[in-house]
């Protein structure tokens, strides 16, 4: 009798082609919905969105674990600063462990195509939760409605994608067999090969606090892909988003014939932590990090065992050099240092202008004049409470109020981080950007602020500010890079010159839509090359080593046989 | 005008391209002759070949470095046991780093198809070049005439280009620039994108004693093609066909008009070696090892800024549960023992044969009478002195010397380590394989004993030694495992166990070739998941990691002119 998994595969098969054609065009491209508008979901879908997660509450969440000692999780919504007072499983590492290891073999041995076919019908099944997912995000991760649905919804749902087709280009490149036949001498030989795709062992994926899909969902699929059981450790802050997405995993995978444990949650909180003791355990074979730059370095440094991808932190940079016209710049600057309060790691920081100013037009703006622009944009953009509610959300932790408040008596502070009254929730930990006037070169802004922090740098020059920011792209690390001006030739050093230094940039990067913004199947995130992060997302080189190649072959025909 | 690099790629396209589809089909291919037959090379190419290597002994090689300090080198044929007298430049490695970083940007910034180019012309000069190569291998390395001309000259070159194939591959997965436009709101976007392939950095490739070209020319090409400058590091005692080879491959970057220093050697002594000051240096961006399981654990555990690949060494099993005939299976394995002193990785090890026998039609052949037949065949394929030498070459060092003599007192012995007597040269280090009873498990053979040692286990059972023999892989490592049995229910036992450790087999391997023949373009050689190494010649794994992406985005049409 024919299962859903037989199926799977086929149905879903025009999406993943396509998917494979944009990560070769690499042009624009998704098949989720951006839109949270009520036309193009089913009727009802934000409510019952919402329903979830408020039954959610107070309540244990419905996820039993392998190795489950206890319940666990201590997450308190940046919203309403109210404990959620739902709880996980505890576990025990080594049980959990053991439990992945189980299922490993089944889904192993299972085709490329079932298990792709299985792949895809998660992602689905998360594309159908979206609303359930932005709550959920919300209420952990502090982002706004808007972002919680588009970027840890579509744009998540992208990255996963994305994920999924390196691993399958990755391991289509090898047949799985072949006859290899010559004469060795005189004599003729045939020697059938199978060429079996092994996956290392239990990959452990360690999502952030701030955007946990987004970079979660890439590790997640390509290691699922490639038959590496993985266990999802959410930031302990942030744990339901993730929570939701291994109960869908699994889900689809005992309806598949599957062992469940091949997708597995770790939940932990700040006073109890595992994390050391999952990445340290002898059977984890593939990290995937996303968090501080400190710890990913001690993982890449510590963790020789296992294969390891992070994704970190930089000081990310801006350099004016000139443009047609200041409030366009200053207003896509602006609204970088406002969105989601900069907890985006593609957030800028570090804006290097010019001593003797940006050229506008036959003008030249001081960088006084500049932060006086920038400050004025900010202050238009976060105006209406509402609408700085949208673009800002919340602060995720209280540990960026800490930041901002070590930053406030700096002497070249021209905009204080104020919180905005957050329309519908009074108790909202927030603050807007804090502005702060420096020159190059400064360790005050040679080091990621995590949270609304922008640096206005005044450098000897524009050349100089160019250097100053690529600089320290390479030594501090960086993901994101922008630039702004209208002269080709300069355009083409900034190009050069972060080229030079291993840092991505985007330059007259202006209009409605965010700086911030990074498109799956077109923008290649983080390059290797700095201390923001070892792994691309999403690359060949994400995949091709999250699974090993063994080969058996055989003499043909059966020599015993024949010879004698 | 054009000069000639801008046709060796065009030159060598049809070569490249079917290299290509030979890696998709992983039938047998090669463009490389493996015959040292005067019919099919030019007239006097041996005669120049030797005289070439005749001209070098007790001579400065002509070859200048960046760096030079004074000169090196200490080598000593294992046929004569003579000094070579060939001295090398001894470098300040500061200086070679230096020389190679400078090195960099111009290889980085030609195009793909330039440096693939110059690569493909490269190895077709190595190609003419390989009676030279064979006669420095055979006095450095101590391989026999025919295994230095055919296996470090043809069949080295099809690794090399395998690596360049994949390597190539990696690099045509990622457009050069694409167009990205959507809408954001109502608003229309466009975006220019330029997705730059950036190096790592300084690639170092350390080349083994016995064997080195077959592993160093993938990690050479894979890295000239993705354009990070290398230094071959060779083996000290290994080091006149490794500089040869950087002769050729500086003078065609020269005359392409490259900087020479994209491709630099770095020679040195056992009593003042530069392996570690090399590894550890920070301009290190990538390492190949080849060499000992012990050194190349140190480098993956201590070498972490670097991006590593290991192939290393395991003891290589061969399970014998049953054949049609005996003798064609004890000659196969007798060969394995014999084909150049088994100082080849993937040399049989440990022979493993159940207690009860081998079941040969309806006989059992006991262990004794099974180690019995493996010496009786050893003797009869070297009972020619000039068969022998052809096969069994010389010994690379006295430490190979020394192993066969601290195992010559084993209780299980049952053929001693006896020399030949080459034929051509008297002085040759020599040995015939040591042959030595066991029992399983024992820890005298779970280890690999680099050289002629075979051991002969006698297992509980047939499953017993199969078990045996697939768990040693995982645990100790090892590179090929080969297996004999006319059961198709026990060959799929044997496929399964091994692929379940990680570990390649060959199953009834029978016939006049080596069994221990890897062929590039069809085997995949070291899995990566058990101690004998961490990479793979040659897949996507060993190439995707050897460049970054960087990209870069600009608003087109120009925004700073139409927004204002």
């Amino acid at each position: 009798m024919a299962t859903p998994v037989d199926t799977w595969f086929s149905t879903h098969r025009a999406r993943l082609d396509q998917a494979v054609d944009a990560c070769a065009e690499r042009s624009a491209w998704t098949p989720f919905i951006e839109s949270p508008s009520g036309k193009l979901h089913p009727p009802g879908a934000k409510q019952q969105g919402l329903a979830w997660f408020e039954a959610r509450l107070g309540q244990p969440f419905p996820l039993a674990m392998p190795g489950e000692v206890g319940r666990t999780g201590a997450e308190v919504s940046p919203y309403t600063r109210e404990p959620l007072g739902i709880d996980y499983p505890a576990v025990d590492v080594d049980e959990l462990m053991a439990a992945a290891r189980a299922a490993m073999p089944t889904w192993r041995d299972a085709s490329v195509q079932t298990r792709l076919g299985v792949c895809m019908e998660i992602l689905d099944r998360l594309a159908k939760d979206v609303f359930a997912n932005a709550f959920a995000t919300m209420h952990t991760a502090g982002q706004g409605f808007m972002m919680a649905f588009a970027g840890s919804g579509a744009n998540s749902l992208d990255r996963g994608l994305e994920g999924l087709v390196y691993a399958y280009k990755a391991m289509r490149d090898i047949p799985p067999e072949a006859v290899f036949e010559r004469r060795f001498g005189g004599e003729p030989v045939r020697l059938r090969k199978r060429y079996r795709l092994i996956p290392r062992g239990v990959a452990v994926v360690i999502s952030c606090g701030s955007y946990p899909a987004w970079n979660a969902y890439p590790a997640l699929f390509a290691n699922l892909a490639t038959a590496n059981p993985v266990i999802v450790k959410p930031h302990p802050e942030c744990i339901l988003p993730m929570a939701r997405a291994v109960q869908i995993a699994r889900d689809t995978l005992s309806e598949a014939g599957f062992d469940a444990n091949v997708v597995t949650l770790a939940a932990d909180t700040r006073a109890n932590p595992i994390t050391k003791a999952l990445l340290l355990h002898e059977h984890t074979a593939i990290i995937d990090f996303t968090g501080s730059q400190r710890f990913g370095a001690w993982i890449e440094e510590n963790c020789t065992r296992a294969d390891v991808y992070t994704e970190t932190a930089g000081c990310n940079a801006v350099v004016v050099e000139s443009a047609v016209a200041l409030e366009p710049v200053v207003d896509a600057i602006a609204q970088s240092l406002c969105l989601f309060s900069a907890q985006m790691c593609t957030a800028a920081q570090n804006i290097f202008v010019p001593a003797s100013g940006v050229r506008v037009g036959d003008t030249r703006v001081s960088p006084a004049a500049f932060a006086d622009a920038l400050v004025a944009s900010v202050d238009r953009m976060l105006a209406e409470p509402k609408h700085a509610a949208g673009i800002c959300g919340a602060l995720q932790t209280d540990a960026i109020e800490a930041t901002l408040g070590r930053l406030a008596d700096h002497p070249g502070v021209v905009r204080a981080a104020t919180p905005y009254a957050h329309p519908q929730y009074p108790n909202a930990r927030t603050a807007t950007p804090l502005v702060i006037r420096a020159s190059a070169p400064d360790s005050v802004y040679q080091q990621e602020h995590f949270g609304p922090v922008g640096f206005v740098i005044e450098a000897e020059s524009a050349e100089a500010a160019l250097r100053h920011a690529s600089d320290d792209a390479g030594q501090f690390g960086s993901i994101a890079n922008y630039a702004y001006s209208v002269d080709p030739s300069f355009c083409a050093a900034i190009e050069d010159a972060f080229a030079e230094r291993g840092s991505s940039v985007g330059i007259n990067l202006l209009g409605q839509r965010p700086i911030n913004f990074t498109a799956a199947f077109s923008d290649f995130h983080v390059t290797g090359l700095n201390p923001a992060g070892n792994a691309c997302l999403t690359d060949l080189a994400f995949v091709t080593r999250r699974f090993r190649i063994v080969q058996s072959k055989t003499e043909e025909p059966c020599p015993a046989s024949t010879t004698s």
